[in-house]
C-alpha cells in the first residue's frame, strides 16, 4: 500500500489514467475539469470476496437459542441452521430475493464496498439454485458490480439427507452443467462446503473438477469448524481462494502460498459464533500468502454488512498491520476474483474511488465503533 | 427484563408515572396528550458506568506501533501509554477539554446513552486533576447527565516515578481532600488502578479509605492485566463497582456477589487490545453478581463510543443472553452509580426513553455492524 503525498488521480472514461504527486501531473492533464479532494484520503473502494448475499428469512430465533447455550452443531442436527434458510429461500420469489439483495448491496456500497462476490447455496436443488442465479443476473443487469459463485454444495440437501455422496454426484454431474447452460456467463466460480459432516475432500474435488470443466474457478469453504484438508485441496486444484481457514494446518498454509491460492479470512464469523480460535493470519502472511478479508454476510453465522468491522477485526484480532488489512480489503480480494481493475488506483483501475475525511486512514480502525462513511467524489453509480 | 405487549408509559414532569399494558391504563390518564410509539420497542436509555471521557490528544501513533508488534507494556515502559495522554491533557485548556467532552457525550447520546460515568486520571497532579474537575463541572452545568469519579491514581505520576508509595500517600492525604474542597459536589466516586506495576492492593486501600471519608464511594480498576486481588479489595471496601476483571479469581467473584459489588465488564477493551482472555461474565452471573457492561472509552485501550458494540460483545464473546446484556447496559450500571431513577421504566424513572424501530430488540445484536440509532420520543434534552 503506497501513500502518495499531495496526490492527483486522472480519470478518463471511468478508468484511472494516471496517479501520482500533483506536482508531477503530466502537462496534458493540467487544466482538466477537477474534483477537489479537500485534503481527504483517496483510496480504492473495498472488494468483498465472500458473501451469501441472497436468502429468504433471517435466523434471529436460532441466534437467540445460541445465546441461551445451544450450539451451532446442535441446531443444525435438529434441521435448523442452513436448512432453515433453505426452506425460507425456496418459498421466496425471485423478485423478493433480488429486492432484498439490492437493499444489502446498497448498504454495503454506502460503506465503501464497490464490488461483491455473492454465492448461491440456499436453494440446494436445481430449480431453487437456478432461481438464485436468475436473481443475481437481475442484479447485474441493474448495474451492481458482482461476481457470482455457484454453491449448491453448501450443505447436504434435505432430499439427500444421509447421502452426501449421491448429493455430490448430482451436483457434479447434473446440476452444475445445467445451471451453467441455463444462465450462461452469470457465475464465474464454484464453491463447496468441505467440512466434517458436510462434503468430504473427495466429494469436494469431484464437484470442483466438474466446475472447472465448465469454466468455473474453485473457491473453497475450507477448515472452518475443524481441520479437513480444505486448504490443501484448494492448492491442489489451483483454486482462486480458500475461505474461513480457522483450523488450517501449517502444510495447508505452505501449499496455498506455493500455489498462489488467496486465503480469504472471515473474522466477523469468528466473532459472531463466539469462537476463540481466530484464523492464523500472521502465519499465512509470513508464509507469503496474499491474505484477503471478507464479511461472510449470511443469516446464520455473520449477519454483518460492515466492512469497517471486518477491517478492525483484521487488525485487532488477526493481528494484521493496518496496511496489510487494508490491502486485504482491496487488492488481494480483487486478485482472488480475477479483477485486475479493482482494489487499486494505478492506471487501468476502475475509478471506484473513495474519499475519507480523516487525518490518517488508520483512524478507520483506531476509532473503534465509529461509523465512518466514505464520499464518492465521482458519484459513481453502483 | 420484562417485555410488556402493547404498552403505554405515562410521563409526568419528566418522570415515569405509570407503565403497563395500554388496555390497563388507569382512567385518569385516558385522554392525556399522547406520543405514538408506532409499534417501536420502547426501552430505557443506556447507562455507561465506566468512561475516561476527558483527555487531550489521541494515541493512534501508539496504536500503530502495537499493530506492528509492540506490546502495551513495552510502550508504557518507554514513557508512552497513559503518560503520553497525561502530557497532552496537562497542556490542554479547560475549554478545549470540555469542548471535546461535549462532542463525545453528544455522540454517545445519539446512540442511546443517557447517563455516563466519567473519570479524571489524565492529570495525575493536583492542578491538572482540578482542571479536569472544572471541565466536568462545566459539562454538568451544561445539562449533561454525568457522574464523576476521581482517579488521580490512574498511573504513577511522572513526578513520583519509581515511588508509587509516595504517590499514593500524596493522593490519599493531600490531593483527594483538596480536590473535594475545591469542587464540592462534583465527584461522587473514587477509583484507583490496582495492578502489578501501578498501585498495590494496600496502596489502593489507603486511597479508597481516604475517599470514603470524604464521601466518595469506591470504583476499582481491578484484575485487568493479571490477578492482583482487586475484586477482593472491592468487596472488602463495599465498593460500588469493580471494573475490568479479565483475570478475576473465583474467590473474587464470590466476594463481589456476597458484598453486592457490581462487576463492570469492558469487552471493547479486550477486543481493542487483541487479548484472548475475556472476563468470566457467565461465572459472575451464576455466582449471583449483577453484571454491568461499559465502554471504557479512552484513547489508549478502547477509543470506542458505540454502545451497540459493547452490547454485541457482551452477547457474542462474554456469552450473556440478550436480556442479561441489555440489563447490564441499563439497570445494573444505574444501580452501581446509585441512580435509582435510571435504567428502567418503572414509576419514578427519569423519562429517558428510547424507541427502536425493530421487530425485536434482539436485532440490535443479531444484525452485527448495523448502525441502529434510537429515536427520543420525548426529545429529552441531554
Amino acid at each position: 500500500m503506497d501513500r502518495i503525498p499531495d496526490p492527483a488521480v486522472v480519470v478518463l472514461g471511468g478508468r484511472v489514467a494516471w496517479t501520482g504527486r500533483r506536482s508531477l501531473l503530466p502537462p496534458e492533464w493540467v487544466g482538466a475539469r477537477t474534483v477537489d479532494g479537500r485534503g481527504c484520503w483517496a483510496t480504492p473502494g473495498f472488494v468483498d470476496p465472500h458473501t451469501h448475499l441472497l436468502f429468504g428469512g433471517d435466523r434471529s430465533g436460532e441466534f437467540n437459542r445460541r445465546l441461551h447455550g445451544a450450539t451451532y452443531a446442535e441446531i443444525a442436527a435438529e434441521g435448523g441452521g442452513i436448512l432453515e434458510t433453505v426452506r425460507a429461500t425456496r418459498t421466496a420469489s425471485v423478485a423478493d430475493l433480488a429486492s432484498a439483495g439490492e437493499a444489502r448491496l446498497a448498504e454495503l456500497h454506502l460503506r465503501g464496498v464497490v464490488h461483491v462476490e455473492a454465492k448461491t447455496g440456499y436453494g440446494l436443488d436445481l430449480e431453487s439454485e437456478s432461481r438464485l442465479l436468475e436473481a443475481y443476473a437481475f442484479l447485474r443487469r441493474a448495474g451492481w458490480s458482482l461476481d457470482v459463485t455457484l454453491l449448491p454444495g453448501h450443505e447436504v440437501a434435505p432430499e439427500f439427507a444421509g447421502d452426501a455422496e449421491a448429493n455430490a454426484r448430482a451436483i457434479a454431474e447434473d446440476w452444475l452443467p445445467e445451471l451453467v447452460r441455463r444462465h450462461p456467463g452469470v457465475a464465474a466460480f464454484c464453491d463447496v462446503f468441505v467440512e466434517k459432516g458436510v462434503f468430504s475432500v473427495d466429494q469436494g474435488r469431484r464437484i470442483f473438477q466438474s466446475g472447472q470443466a465448465l469454466g468455473l474457478a474453485p473457491r473453497v469453504h475450507a477448515d472452518e469448524l475443524g481441520w479437513t484438508g480444505g486448504a490443501e485441496l484448494a492448492a491442489e486444484l489451483g483454486a482462486a481462494s480458500a475461505d474461513h481457514l480457522m483450523f488450517c494446518s501449517e502444510a495447508g498454509i505452505a501449499s496455498m502460498a506455493a500455489a498462489g491460492v488467496t486465503p480469504v479470512l472471515l473474522p466477523g464469523t469468528t466473532l459472531f459464533l463466539g469462537m476463540r480460535d481466530w484464523a492464523p493470519a500472521r502465519r499465512m502472511i509470513e508464509a507469503g500468502c496474499a491474505v484477503a478479508l471478507a464479511s461472510d454476510f449470511n443469516p446464520g453465522s455473520c449477519p454483518c454488512l460492515d466492512p469497517l468491522l471486518v477491517l478492525r477485526l483484521g487488525c485487532l484480532q488477526l493481528r494484521m498491520t493496518f496496511e496489510e488489512a487494508f490491502t486485504a480489503m482491496t487488492l488481494h480480494p480483487a486478485r482472488s476474483l480475477r479483477r485486475r481493475d479493482l482494489g487499486h488506483l494505478h492506471p487501468g483501475a476502475r475509478a471506484a474511488i473513495l474519499l475519507w475525511d480523516l487525518a490518517d486512514p488508520l483512524e478507520l480502525v483506531y476509532w473503534l465503533g465509529a461509523d465512518f462513511r466514505p464520499e464518492f467524489p465521482l458519484a459513481e453509480e453502483p
